[in-house]
């Protein structure tokens, strides 16, 4: 680990599209490779697949699943893209308490479940230069 | 470097910003460092501030450096956030030439300067799912 990204390093670029099958070929173009899993978190409106982008990082490609999630609505108004960045943290309470204090504004109250038994949290963008940052801890494998 | 990364890693997100001295609060504040460096990069109509987010990727602030490059134009149109993503590999015009054979529109017929000593070009976002994704060969230090 690099000592400054102690406890803060990319944990992936989440883009939003209409179907991961078709998308990743693009990835997989530039020389990247997909993981087989593709895991649906409800809650979220979302199915997921994720490729290795760095020593920690990667591509995770957001589908929407049904029709009430962010990401449907997000692919509606604006189209395929990127939707958001994910920093990796070592306690994601703490690190958005912190955050709160500094005056940033959270999505949730308490952080919820994400993919890859992640318990996750997003700042509002208003006070982020325009950018959806999810901060978000690993709970282990 | 992990083993099936070693052609195509993240080399940085790069972010459009209104002020860079403004906008690097945010990540600082979650976490990170930037450099002090701040490079112009005249023909792309820039000033660059880097933080590092993994062993490779950095995060790029992208500010506008006169009136007439794209970041400028993009700010005026679609507000701060996240302009592209760039992968570092090993050899940008073979990068490029295998991906114009694979069916991908490239920006620039040959590799342009970036900021760092690189040497860059941009796959055109219709192809790509709507995003604006660059490849990057570093010259060295």
């Amino acid at each position: 680990m690099i000592p400054e990204l102690d406890d803060c390093v990319l944990d992936h670029i989440a883009i939003a599209v209409n179907d991961i099958e078709t998308t990743k070929k693009v990835y997989e173009d530039l020389g990247l490779t997909f993981s087989d899993k593709r895991e649906v978190v409800e809650k979220q409106g979302v199915t997921t697949a994720f490729a290795a982008i760095d020593h920690n990082a990667h591509i995770e490609l957001l589908e929407p699943f049904g029709e009430t999630g962010p990401i449907h609505k997000y692919l509606e108004k604006k189209g395929p893209g990127i939707h958001h960045i994910c920093f990796k943290v070592k306690d994601v309470r703490a690190k958005c308490d912190d955050l709160k204090a500094k005056g940033y504004k959270l999505l949730n109250e308490e952080p919820v479940p994400g993919a890859n038994n992640c318990l996750v949290n997003f700042l509002h963008p208003k006070g982020c230069g325009g950018v959806l940052i999810e901060v978000s801890q690993h709970l282990g494998e």
